[in-house]
C-alpha cells in the first residue's frame, strides 16, 4: 500500500466538483446481471447496460456487477440510465476513497475497501455498491471476481438469498467484502508469531525491517479499514434509509457490525504487539552484542597483567651485573618456570574473580 | 491465547451468514436440566432436549445446560425446538466471539468468555447464555464443570435463586463466570510482584522473555474482557429486555457491573506496570553491563602506564656503552627497583585519582 | 498498596451474591453516637447498634459512627435493624471496593478510599457512608480515628454542622475524607523535587528504583482515587437523591467537586513529571559513563603510539652489528634522549588534537 | 512554519477587542470583482469596493476578490459599505486565525489556511470568506493567484458555478482552498518514502535531523489543518446559516467534509510513519556501530594472546647460562619457527572459535 | 511554579467548609473603583469598601478593583457587604484554586489564573472575578498593576467599553488576562527555537536539564490553562447566567473561546515539539560519542599489528647462533628497514580498508 494513492486526489484540484475525466483504464471492464424473485432466476452474462437497466422489476431484485475499472463512458451512462449523482459517479473514478455511505435522493451508494496481498504489500481495491428501487449496482475494480461465489450460491439453490430483497442482497456483499479481512489477518497472524520466535533468538537486522514494514502495513491498514466500522453503524442507526432497508434486516446488520468490531480488535491487538516487539527488539539485540563485548572484554583483562609481567622481564637491567638488585630474578635458577607458574595463578585468580562476580555469563543466565 | 483464534471466522468467508457446518467437535457434550420453583425442585441429569423443553412451565424455571462443544445436530435441535435464531447459533458454533448481549424476539442470547490458564498461556473458553420465556439455557464449551457450584447451591438448600425467577438465574450464571477472573489476576498479580523483585536485582535475558510474554498476555486478555463490560452495562440500561428482567435485578447487575469494572482495573494496573518494567529493565541491564565495563575498564587503564615504562627499559640503547646518555638508568645500582617503586606509585596514584572522581563505584553507589 | 488487595474477591468466587461471610476481624470496632439539632446535643460514646437506633428522631440529625472493622454480626444486626440491603453489607466487609455511590430504596450507600503511608508504601483504607432517613452511619475501617475532628468542632461549638440536616452532614464526612489526599500529596511533590535534583546531578541505581516505585506508587493511587471524582459527580447530578439531599447543598458538592479535580491534576502532574523522568535518568547516566570511558579511552589512545615506540627500540637489529643499517639510532650518541623527546612530543600533539576537537570535555562543556 | 506566528497577537494584548492598527503591509492589495447569473457574467478587473457593491443584485452572484494583504483604509471600507463585524475584520488583519466559521446577523465569514512550500518550511497563508446577502468576497494575503482557476472556468463556459447562488461559490472556493494540501502531501508522500529508503541502508546524521524536520512540520501542519474539519462539519450540521445557504448544497458540502477527512487521515499516516522512523533510526544506527565496534574489537582480541607470547621470548631469563630451565625454548634449533606455527595456530583457531559462535557477523546476519 | 502551590489546601484540612483563616498576608493590598455610564465617569482612588458599594447604581458601572492578595478582614466585609458566598471568598484566599467559574444566587465568580516570568520559573497569580448587579468586583493577588491599561483607556476616551454595561467590563478583564499568555507564549518559542538549534548541533549536558525544565514548566502551564477554555466555555453556552450577560455579548465571547484555543493549540505544539526533542537529543548524543570512540578505536586498532611485529623482533631466539632458524631476519642487511616497510605497509592498508569500509566517517557522513 504506497503512500501516493491519492495522487488522482492531486491531478483533480482545481476542477469542479463532480468532473469525471478520461482517465486511461488498465483493462476493460466487464458487466453481468442477474434478475431474481423467490421463483425464478435469469442471468444475463455480458449485458449492457441498457438491457440490464430494462431487466429491472418492482418485485424482483436486479443485480448488476461491473467487474474491473469503469470507464468515462461507461459511467457517463450509468449517471443518464440510473440517475446516479455525479460526485458519486466522481468517487467510483477517483479510486482513493475512504470507506464512506452516501444517501442520496433515489439511491444509496457505499463504497468499501478490499484488501488483498500484492506480493509483499498490502493494496486495497475500492469496491462500490449503490442500492435503488429493485436494483444493487456493484463496481469492482479488481482483477479478482470474488462475487461468484454469491452468485453461484444463487444460482444453485434456493438460498435465503432469493427469498429477500435488494437490501439483503446488498448486505450480503458488504459481509462478502468485509470478511475478506478474516484470511488477511490471519497470514498476518501467522507472520507476527514468526516475528515472536525470531525476537528473542535470533534478532537480526532484516528482523528490524520486518518488523518496521509490518508495523507500517498495519498503521496503513488500520486507517483505512477503520471507517468501515462507522459505514456498518450508520447503516443500523440510519432510520432515513427505510426506503430501501426493511427492519428485518437490523439483526444481521448487527451481526456484519460484529465482523467490523473483531477485525478492528485484531488489527488494534497486532498492532500493540508490533509496537512492544520493537522494543524488545531492541533490548534484545543490546543483549547479545553485549555477551560478546563483555566475553571479549574479559579475555583481553585476562591477558594485560600476563604482557605487564613479561614486559618486565624484557627490561635491560640484568646487563648491569654490578649491581645485585639488578633483576636478580634473571638469575634464579628456577626463574623462568616461577614466572610462568606466577602468570598461570594471575590467570586462574581472575578467571575464579570473574566466575563469582557472576560477570562470565552475568546478564544473560542469572 | 494464540493468534489464531479466528481461523474459524477464516474458514466460513463466503458462505451465507447464519449457516452452521458439520465441524469436528473434540468431545461429546453432555446436557442435564433442573427445574425449581419456590416449593419444588427437580432435576433430569442426562437428560435430551426435546424432554428438557417439555420441562417448561410459566411459573417455574428451567435451567438447561450443555457441558462441552455442541455439535451440528444439536444446535439444529435448539433451533427448532426452542426457536432460536440462526445468528445466534452460528455464533455458538464459531466460538471466537466477543462478549456481546444480541436481543431477539423471543430470546435474549448473551455471550461471555471464561480465561483460563492452559499451562503457561491464557485460554478463552466461550460461555453462551439463552434465557426466554420460562427458561435459561447456558453451553460452556470446555471441560471444566464450573457451574455445578451453583447448581450444588440450589439442591441443597432454599437459597435467593430458588425464590426469583429466569433473570436471577440469568445474573447469577454471568456472575460465576465473571467472578473466574479473579483467582486468574491474583495469579497475575503474584507473577507481576515476583517479576518485580527479579528487575531490579537480577535482570536476565529470561526476564525480559517474561516481561514480553506477560505483556501480550495482558494486551490479548484485555482486549477479550474489555466487551464484557459493555454487555453488563447493556443489560442495565436495556428497557427493551423489559420482558425477560425485572427491575428488582438492577441493583444485582449493578454490582455485577462493579465487579467487572474492578476486573478492568486490575488489568489496567498490571498492564500500566509491566510496560514500565519494560523501561526499567533495560535501565538496569545497562546499568549492570556498564559496571562490568568500567571496573574492567580503568583495571586495564591502570596497567597502561606500566607496561609503557616496562617497555622503555626493554629498549636496547643500553647497549651503546659509548654514550653516558644511553639508558644511565639501566646502569643504576638501584634502577630495577626504583622503576618498581615508580610503577607502583602510578597505580596508586591512579587508584585514588579514580577514587576521588567516583568512578569505581561511581554510577551506582552515589 | 499492594497487588494482592482484591484476594477476598477472590475468595468468594462462587458464592452467592450478598453472602457475609465469618471473616477473622483484626481488632474488636467500637461505636458511638451523636443526635443533635440547632438547639441540643446528645454524645452516646460506646453505644450498641440498637440504642443508637432508638436516637434517631425526624427532625434532629443522628449520627453513628464504627471505628475499626466490623465482624460479621454487627453487619448482621445493621442489616436488620436499619435495613441495609445485602449487597452493600457485602461490599463493606469485602473493604477492597472501588469508590462508588449506590442509591438504595431506603438509604444510599458510598464507599470512599482513604489513602495513608504505611511506612514506604500507600495503603487505602475503605471508608463507608450509608445516609437514610433522620441519620448518617459511617463505617471506617482502620486505625486512626480521623473524623474526631468533626466531632470535636460539632460539641465545641454552634457551627454550621449543627443547623443543616444529614445531608450536609454527609457531605462533611465526604469533604474530610477527601482532603486527607492533600497532605499525601504534598508528600509526595517534596519527594518528587529531591528525585528531580538528584537526577541531573547524581543519576544512581537507588534512584532508579525510587522513580519506578514513585510511578508505580501513583498508578495505584490513580486508579483507585479517579473514581472519587465520578461518586462526586453524581451526587451533583443525582436528581434521584432528592429525599435525603437539599438543593441547598449544591454549591459545596461543586466545591468538593472542584478539590477531586484538583487532586486528580496533580496527581497527573506528578505522573507525567515521574514519568519523563525515567527518560532523563536513561539519558544523564549515560551522559556520565560515556564521560568515564571518554576520558579512560583517550587516556588509553594517547599512550598506544608511545607503546609502539619503545617496542620498535626493544627489537633485536641492532645485535647485528654488520649492517650499518641495523638501527642505527641505538648507536647515536643522543638516541636515548631524542627517543624520550619524540615521543613527549606525540603524547603533548595528541592532547593538543582532542582538545581542539573538544574530545577532552566535549560533550558535556558545550 | 516558523513559532512566531502569533507575534501579531502578543503586540495587541490590552488593546481593545475589535481594534484595527495601521500595520505595515508588505504589497499592495489588488481588488477585482465579477457579477454574474445564469445569462451574463461581467468582469470588473482593478475596481474599487464602492463600485463592487454597487454591482450587487438580489438575483445575480457578486464575487469580490482581494488579492494581497489588504491596508488599514480598506478593512475601514469594508467595515463601513458591507457592515462587517469588527471582530472579524480584526482577524482579517491579525493573520494568525485558526480556522473557524463564524455567523454574523448579516454575514458569515469563514478563515481557512492555505499551506504552501515556502523554501524548506511549509508556510500558511490566511485565506478570508465572507457570504453576504447576493455577495462572496474572498481575501486571500498571499502573492499566487490561486483563485483565478475558478475565475477562468467561470469565464469560459457555463458551468455549473453559473447556475448556482453565492453558496454554491462559496463552496467552491473552499473546495478550492482545501484541495491544495493534496499535492503538498503528495510531496510530503514522496519524501517520507525517500526517507525510509535511506533509513534502514544508510542512516546519517541528517537524516537524523530530516526526520526531526519532517515530525515537527507535520506537528505544525496537523494542528493547523485540523480545524478546517470541524469548519466543515459545522457548514454541514448549520442550520443556522439557513438564510446563505440552500439544501441542495449538503451533498456538495459532504464531499468536501470527505476531503478534509482525508487529509487528516495522510497527516495521522505520515505522523505515525515519522514517529516510529525515529525509533528505527536509533536501532539502525546502533545495529551498524555495533558492527563496526565487533569487527574491531575481535581483530584487536586475536592479537592479545600473540603479543603476550612474543613478550615471554622477549624476556631476558636466556642470558642465564647456568640454569636449564632459563627459556630453553630459546636454545632450539626450530624454536623460533614452532613459535611462529603456535601463534599462527592460535590465530587461527580463535577465528574459527568467533565464527561457530557466530560473532563476525553475528547480530546482522542471522 | 513549584510543587507545593497546594501547601494551603494541606493546612486546611478538617476544617470547616467555607471559613477564612487570618493567614499572613505579604503587602497590604489597595482598593479603587470606578463609575461610568455612557455620559460620566468617576474615579474613587484610594477608597473603602463602603464607599465604592454605595457607588453602585443600577443603570451605570461600578467597578471595584483589589490589587494585592486581601486580608482576612476586607473578605469579611465582602462576604457582608456585597454578599459574597463564603465558599466564594474561601477560594479567593486559597490563591490555588483551578480556572472556574461558578453560579451563586446574587453574583457570579469567576477565576483566572495569570501566568508570569517569576526569574526562570512560570508562576501563577490567581486573578478573581465577580459580576453582580451593576458591579463588577475584581481582586488580582500580584504586585504589578496590569489592569491599569484598561483604567487608563476607559479614562482617556469614550471607547466601547463605556457605552456598554458590567458584562463587557467582565468579558474586557477575562481578555485582558487570558492575553497576557501571548507574550509568555512567544518567549517559550523563542527558548524552543534555541533549545532546537542547539539540539543538532551541540547537544550538551545543560542542554539535556534545559530541555527537562521547558518540559516540565510546559506540563504545569497546560495543566493550569486547560481549564480556562472551559471556563470561556461555559460562559458561551451559559444561559443560567442570562441576568448579568446581554446576548450581544456572544461574539466577543466567541473571539475569547478562540484565543484561548491558540493559546492550547500553541502549548500542545511546544509540548510535542519539546517531547519529540528528547529523543532527538538521545540520538544527538549518542551519535556524538560514537564519533569519538569509533575514531579512536581505529587508531588504537591500527597500532595493534605493529606492536606485535616489534614485539616478535623483540624475542631473543636471536642470541641462538647455532641455529639458522633463530630469526635469522634480524641478521639480514636490510632486515631493520624492511620491518618499518611492511609496518607502513600494514598501517596504509588498514587506513585504505577502513576508508573503503566507510568507517572512517561512516555513520555520520553516508
Amino acid at each position: 500500500m504506497g503512500l501516493h494513492s491519492h495522487r488522482r486526489q492531486t491531478e483533480k484540484v482545481g476542477s469542479a466538483p463532480g468532473t469525471l475525466f478520461d482517465l486511461p483504464v488498465q483493462a476493460p471492464s466487464r458487466l453481468w446481471a442477474v434478475h431474481y424473485d423467490a421463483e425464478d432466476i435469469t442471468e444475463y452474462p455480458e449485458v449492457d447496460l441498457e438491457t440490464a437497466f430494462q431487466a429491472i422489476t418492482p418485485d424482483g431484485v436486479t443485480w448488476i456487477h461491473v467487474q474491473g475499472e469503469p470507464d468515462r463512458q461507461l459511467l457517463d451512462q450509468m449517471g443518464e440510465i440510473f440517475g446516479l449523482h455525479g460526485l458519486a459517479l466522481e468517487d467510483v473514478q477517483s479510486m482513493v476513497q475512504r470507506p464512506k455511505i452516501d444517501v442520496y435522493k433515489e439511491q444509496v451508494f457505499a463504497i468499501l475497501n478490499l484488501p488483498c496481498w500484492k506480493g509483499d504489500e498490502i493494496q486495497l481495491e475500492q469496491f462500490n455498491l449503490f442500492i435503488g428501487a429493485g436494483y444493487v449496482l456493484s463496481i469492482h475494480a479488481g482483477d479478482e471476481d470474488i462475487v461468484q461465489v454469491l452468485r453461484q450460491r444463487m444460482l444453485k439453490s434456493r438460498t435465503r438469498l432469493r427469498t429477500h430483497g435488494t437490501d439483503y442482497l446488498f448486505y450480503a456483499l458488504m459481509d462478502l467484502i468485509i470478511d475478506q479481512a478474516f484470511p488477511l489477518l490471519e497470514s498476518f497472524g501467522e507472520e507476527v508469531e514468526d516475528l515472536e520466535e525470531a525476537l528473542l533468538e535470533r534478532p537480526s537486522r532484516e528482523l528490524l525491517s520486518n518488523i518496521y514494514r509490518q508495523k507500517r502495513n498495519l498503521m496503513l491498514l488500520r486507517r483505512q479499514l477503520w471507517p468501515t466500522r462507522e459505514v456498518v453503524n450508520k447503516l443500523i442507526r440510519g432510520i432515513d434509509y427505510g426506503d430501501f432497508f426493511e427492519p428485518e434486516l437490523q439483526p444481521y446488520l448487527q451481526d456484519l457490525y460484529d465482523h467490523t468490531v473483531h477485525i478492528m480488535d485484531l488489527l488494534e491487538t497486532y498492532r500493540d504487539i508490533v509496537a512492544s516487539m520493537l522494543d524488545v527488539y531492541l533490548s534484545s539485540v543490546s543483549n547479545r552484542l553485549n555477551d560478546i563485548m563483555r566475553v571479549l572484554t574479559m579475555f583481553s583483562t585476562t591477558f594485560i597483567p600476563l604482557t605487564f609481567i613479561v614486559g618486565v622481564y624484557g627490561m635491560n637491567f640484568g646487563n648491569n651485573t654490578q649491581s645485585p638488585w639488578a633483576m636478580p630474578e634473571l638469575r634464579l635458577y628456577y626463574g623462568y618456570p616461577i614466572v610462568w607458574a606466577v602468570m598461570l595463578l594471575i590467570a586462574v585468580g581472575m578467571f575464579i574473580f570473574f566466575r563469582r562476580k557472576g560477570w562470565l555469563g552475568g546478564v544473560d543466565r542469572h
